[in-house]
């Protein structure tokens, strides 16, 4: 013990004991890494195609405080970097369709962004897909979804124009580069070959995505809701290089706490006050990672976790100002090819 | 009453009651009317780019009794008019995917249809929209349902490439047709004024596509779902002139069997086969349409109906066959312009 006395003497708790490694990481940290990229980006169009800098478009129909939030925060983060933001709300829901279909054919407004839950149904569905693939900064639209799910990188033939991923998946993945969960030693496409992960939450947003991206970078992932558990690995399609499922059962708290107990990453996304990812399941030395809007793990997590980010809102944010960046790219280069 | 017993002297029926006016309206006799100029149509094309006639591909990834009937009524109605048709059989849903890309792919398919459910959640949204817009003969990609709901009649600028309607809410508009319920002595866009319709079932697919399109026509619509009711009416909106929507209230069985009993036409499509809609809701001489698979009135709604038609399918089928016909007119089309 000795050794570790003399090694932490500039430490004024009890140095005893070894201190607990487990550490909190916080969304603002990281998105703090493409800050720097994104403002260059931005003071480079202001000098040419966007004197005023890009402007953001935020739809609001609803009094969701999580949404209402989420709004301020995007605006916030929008104008810390150089981004005009404006915020357009509907009493009336039915009228938001006409407000999308209008920033849509403006040609002053460079990203969209709606705040879900509108009707709260499968209407939702229809908006998302109302908002032009050439403004859809979180990268909802169904194109962005198949060309990830593919692994297709370009919108044309001649791949001037870049596909961009949907944000939610993307910053997930981003946090785990941050982690150091990626593994750069690896060959491409098996960056997290080994690795096991568990992702509580397969939405065709966010969960089924995020479980494809991590099994085609080569981890094995296990993929949970309410009905069953999946498993995904990478695929060996002889056309389409995509993930593998296969269903391993119904959801049951015993198979939960067995595949937890191996997993090296553990990510939540339950849209639910109330759930919380029982901490007594997660192996020491994992990574936890939560996406909900509520926190799906309890402060004591830190006694199991080694790396824990309780919230991702910021760094998906990031991501999406940065998608924004990339359909301005394409934008330009479309009006250079006219 | 002598008179009646006079003019019905053919009749071996007990002649001294009139008898009901109710009829049932077969969905087989409604798609006859469709038969004569979709025949026309493939032998014109087997003489010109479609020698051995166009080649329609279904795919089944479920045991759904309900689909595998469709899926041969779909086979049966397409050779029967001089389409071919391929039934493609998937035990694992995940290969489905591949499946349909191939299809996208393969110039020798002309259109494509997916029995659902085949994974029952919203993973099915994602694979309705894998097909591509130029084979999707159901007009279920959401390009189709934007322009259904802005009126917009074209696929380009120049207006040589004709959009198509989702293929059940158009059968159930030329259900409508037939029964004689649209008035065309009435402006256009008018064809509906002064009917009221109630239309139980408000999906993204069907019910909601269906009340805006009927409202478009001038009708006065009540939406009716598991929660609420909802009132359509054409709108006046400046750009678009989109239906409004107003809600009425939470789903209740007072406020049904009040507009109902002021309908004058009633449409069902309860996916369950429990439900019932009560015959004593049904005004004297409404007409009564069932799209669900599972018949939503009771045999003695005829005691009431004027016109009841208890199947929708077959009408259906012929609506995608015809869509399957103007999809190839826009790809020969486009291969012209090329």
């Amino acid at each position: 013990m000795s050794s570790v006395t003399e090694n932490n003497n500039n430490n004024n708790n009890d140095l005893s004991v070894i201190p607990k490694p487990g550490r909190t990481v916080l969304a603002s940290a990281i998105a703090k890494v493409y800050t720097e990229e994104i403002q260059n980006k931005i003071v480079q169009l202001k000098s040419t195609s966007h004197p005023n800098g890009p402007l953001l478009v935020g739809f609001l129909a609803n009094q969701d405080p999580a949404a209402e939030m989420y709004a301020r925060w995007t605006g916030k983060t929008a104008e810390s970097l150089g981004v005009r933001f404006e915020l357009r709300k509907f009493d009336d829901k039915d009228r938001l369709e006409e407000g999308i279909l209008a920033a849509n054919d403006d040609d002053q407004v460079d990203g969209i962004i709606i705040y879900f839950p509108v009707f709260g149904n499968a209407q939702d569905q229809y908006l998302q897909q109302i908002v032009s693939p050439e403004k859809d900064v979180e990268g909802l639209n169904h194109l962005y979804y198949q060309n990830m799910y593919h692994n297709i990188r370009y919108l044309d033939k001649e791949k001037q124009l870049k596909s961009i991923l949907p944000c939610t998946p993307l910053a997930i993945v981003k946090i785990l580069e941050y982690l150091k969960l990626y593994n750069t030693l690896l060959p491409d496409g098996n960056h997290l070959y080994g690795k096991k992960c568990v992702v509580v939450n397969r939405s065709e947003i966010v969960g089924r995505p995020l479980a494809a991206l991590l099994a085609n970078d080569g981890a094995t992932v296990y993929s949970v809701d309410i009905n069953n558990i999946q498993k995904f690995t990478r695929g060996s399609g002889l056309k389409y290089s995509k993930h593998h499922v296969e269903d391993l059962g119904d959801y049951s708290e015993e198979l939960l706490k067995k595949l937890s107990q191996e997993a090296d990453i553990i990510i939540t996304g339950v849209p639910s006050e109330s759930y919380q990812f029982p901490t007594e399941y997660v192996k020491e030395g994992a990574a936890c990672i939560n996406f909900s809007s509520f926190k799906n793990f309890s402060e004591d997590v830190k006694t199991k976790a080694s790396l824990y980010v309780p919230m991702t809102g910021k760094v998906t944010i990031a991501m999406l100002i940065r998608n924004m960046l990339r359909l301005i790219d394409n934008r330009n280069a479309k009006k250079q090819q006219a």
